[in-house]
């Protein structure tokens, strides 16, 4: 049997998990909701699904498991809503922008015994996925340190940034998650830098550019992350991971594999531009993946937990900015 | 309105247009076909479409095109009778063995006024396409040499190379096809070389394992192709085109983007392997190029008439190999 | 008229100098020094000079200009007395590992108005010269990030390690200069983490093996530096720097060109290992730009101020990892 | 003790082996010869060595070995005269345009048990060199297919094409001795075809600018050779080789290894240019083996015969073309 998804939301996300449920083997989209009627309309003539409320969703009978896409703000009540009602729960991340916040839903979620996967699409990238097998199948010995470069095409609008919670919250977040990923120790400090370099007008909203960071765990392994707002070539996202016994790196996606070779050199088209095209194949697999954990009862790949530590390290790095030094991640989850 | 389609076969690639067909936009699956009732029944259940056989979809008034995915000798007589019924056809290639037979054939096509379209997948596949509007952009100059190399992963059974015409007629003419195309001028000689190097048992069948070929066509362009039935490391599947500006080239595709480092050096995964991975969204592209021509009535980008001109070129490269000799297309194109 | 050249020390490094020298047109080598009486005669022989001690050099009329390859500690004391005594000083980096010491040294040199030359090979490799040309041409734009990544195939012995004053003051104070040098505009903060992670014996001798630093300027300009001890791979040298209309990045040197495919896939071979092999070039180009710098009488490429900087970017970082938090340039070097 | 060489010809390819002998260890240049004073006296003063007639230097008792780089129609003449003079003799393909002039010189040399080395010198290209290691090491099994790639940045003057030969003798005759290199089986056909793209004048000089051929060995191991006398990209040297277990292939040497990235894709230099900077490893590697071969007594890498071969593979092509059809080597070498 299917699992019946309703979605929740339907901007450009909303869309993205429409289009992954509605070509996943085993998940069947029941029905759509959105405030904005033209919206929830184009996915159900899409689609072919129904439009329902938030409220007529928690209620349906034919609706196994609920996709939160919806703006950040409201993600944290509705997946205590949903879960107290017993539908699955795949929520986009952050779940919210308060530690405390996040904290004080994961409780719900626990004692509804509820069922959350927190959407970090990046894990279930093949390319990137691929670099993980390679490293838990012992190619490159014991992880030390790990390189991840995470760059945008262009910046969003400054109204995005004023409500995103800044750079490290909208953009690092997903490169924290990838760190703990492929570390997979704990971080334990957190140091950070940034700068405005691209737009005054980010600095005005309070926010950076362009950051790097270093995160530290326990027994010493590090990784780096470099992340800027703009990148003429498209959007680069690059992973490279150093052991013990070798190197595992992962190449950008071009817009194709030609290369025009001429009196000025060889050249190869800009990389693929952005996160929908970049990603499609991971939010598919990463529905595949729920409607897995919905159907086996197993575990979600991608917890409530990843989703806090992820936060955490976000607001850990911009105290290391603020104050010009380590700061411990104890010291931002307790 | 979409363009409602039945598929005659449903064998491997009876199997993958149904996928395409399903997973196109204005395109919706009717009706499959085949003699072999749990194959059919695989792609109706998969698909959700009726089984009915070729006679009662020859009379369906909800059909408007067929995809005629059958064994090869069938394929000449059902273009003839689908022209006859006013449906559109796509057909795989090659249209028949015999030069003689595609020309009677097309001559049906011709006074029946029919659509049809044949199957060279690759030329929708997205990097050559790539290549091909590289090219037809002016970035290399006037074309002067292409190079094609063309090697699959390993050898078909005996008994399928024992009826498909051999090595230059099942596999070269695909390169054959590609060659007309970044050549865009007909090839007037062909050369060709061919030996048995991989299994002798496939020179008992009368046929070659591993081929070279020159193609020339009038105004001096040249292009090579190179074939093997065989090669460890995947499904090699390259274009280089070198003109008077410059050279385009394709590169092959991995089974992921990673490179692991070690004490032996750098090492990245083989090729996709094989031709349903590797040109999946070929075929998807071909089908939507199909629709296109169906609904807008345009001529169709692959036609009968390459379709007998790379079988041509194929027959003329056996004759070369027999002959050691240069042989003219007019000789057996007349 | 070639510059004459006398080389203090014949130990490794001295050795190359003996032959970027010999290579060099314009530039004649004179005379060796070295206690170890075999090592001198070694570079006689191959070479063809004379040996003589380093009070005989300093009074050598035939000697126009020292190539100092000795220990560490004897470098400021070598540069100050042939600077005395009016001859062109090539000194090898670090030219103390004391920022005091390299101040007051400095100073001499200005005092005696000598020509002091520091060698920081990097900046003389080929691949890195087009990177910064590329840089300085404009075709990233204006410089915002930078990426420096280097790993040595293995580590030093520990008795190496107890004198060179540790990791950031041996090897990566290379990227130290690296990164000054790109970023065309002074380093004013450093963080840094260290870890050992390869041999607890490093950690006993007080150093670490695996370090991440990130340097920023005054106008938000960042680079982050990323070092091990120990790469299976080979000697991995590379620089990426990111700008506002672009990115330039440099490759590594494998052992040869080729790529062996296989069933396991497609294979390189490792990188050169070590720096004698990946750097020769850049060692010539280095003699050679001295030369041009005593021929010319022009400023020197690297001077006794780089020298400075680098150690007290080391310095900083070293003690940003004791402190844990952001160090200025300007607590170090007053 | 050293090998003493007098060099026979001053001119481009003269100077080249000049500056090979006057790095080579075990190698002492003594004297040049040229008629044109100013060529002689240039490499006089760059290597200091004596100025002599070729009369003086078949006399001169401290001479071993001479290298011959005159025009091609005496290098038959001299082969015998330095033969008959017992001096070790090193000499530039071609040894001669007529298969029939080369036959008779070989047999002088036979007679005289002469020391020949004829000049092929991509097989001492290192990554060449790489290339045939991987295979004679066995990591591709069994050789059965070779591409060869070889274009010139820009066709020589109307006058060289002229008096050359043609493109077979003058620019393929490098790839077919790399063919019978890499095939380690004598090649047992030919076809070829040209094209006049380029330039006209090179039609009407009665060559062609553009070529493909493909050679047989008796087993069935096949080659293809591509040429071009224009690539706007640089000097495009390219090999790979197909077998049993795999693959092997050399990429292009670039002028730099960076990489700009910007809105319009990813770039890298073109191709060095020309066979000086490409291939002056190579000959310094060549002329280091024939040291070895004359101070050992070993036979030499690249013999007589192999300069036959190569030639007779050439003349082959030159009739495959004009004849249309399968050329056998015998045919032309009896």
């Amino acid at each position: 049997m299917a699992v019946r998804f309703a979605i929740l939301g339907a901007g450009r996300i909303g869309q993205v998990h429409s289009r992954a449920v509605a070509e996943t083997e085993g998940a069947k989209l029941v029905a759509i909701a959105d405030p904005v009627a033209a919206a929830a309309e184009k996915v159900r003539d899409t689609y072919g699904c129904d439009i329902r409320t938030i409220d007529q969703i928690a209620k349906s009978k034919d609706v196994d498991a609920v996709i939160i896409g919806t703006p950040t703000d409201t993600h944290a009540d509705l997946i205590e809503k949903f879960c107290r009602v017993g539908k699955a729960v795949f929520c986009e991340k952050p779940i919210d922008l308060s530690v405390q916040r996040v904290k004080d839903c994961l409780k719900v979620v626990e004692e509804t015994k509820g069922t959350l996967m927190v959407g970090f699409n990046r894990r279930f990238d093949p390319d990137f996925r691929a670099l993980k097998d390679a490293i838990d199948a012992g190619h490159i010995g014991k992880v030390e340190m790990g390189t991840i470069t995470s760059r945008d095409p262009g910046a969003p609008p400054i109204s995005y940034i004023e409500r995103s919670g800044g750079i490290f919250r909208d953009m690092t977040i997903h490169d924290f998650d990838i760190a703990r990923w492929i570390l997979a120790e704990e971080v334990e400090t957190v140091l950070a830098t940034g700068s405005v370099l691209i737009d005054k007008a980010i600095g005005k909203a309070g926010d950076f550019d362009s950051v790097n960071v270093i995160l530290r765990t326990k027994s010493g392994k590090q990784c780096t992350i470099t992340n800027s707002r703009r990148a003429s070539y498209g959007y680069d996202q690059r992973i490279e991971v150093h052991g013990s016994k070798g190197s595992v790196s992962v190449e950008n996606i071009y817009e194709s594999r030609i290369t025009v070779a001429g009196k000025d050199g060889y050249s190869r088209p800009p990389l693929v531009n952005f996160f929908l095209e970049r990603y499609m194949p991971a939010y598919k697999a990463e529905i595949a993946a729920f409607v897995k954990t919905v159907t086996e009862g197993t575990p979600p790949p991608t917890t409530g937990r990843d989703g806090l530590l992820a936060l955490a390290l976000a607001e850990a790095a911009v105290k290391s900015v603020a104050e010009g030094r380590v700061v411990k991640v104890s010291e931002i989850i307790g």
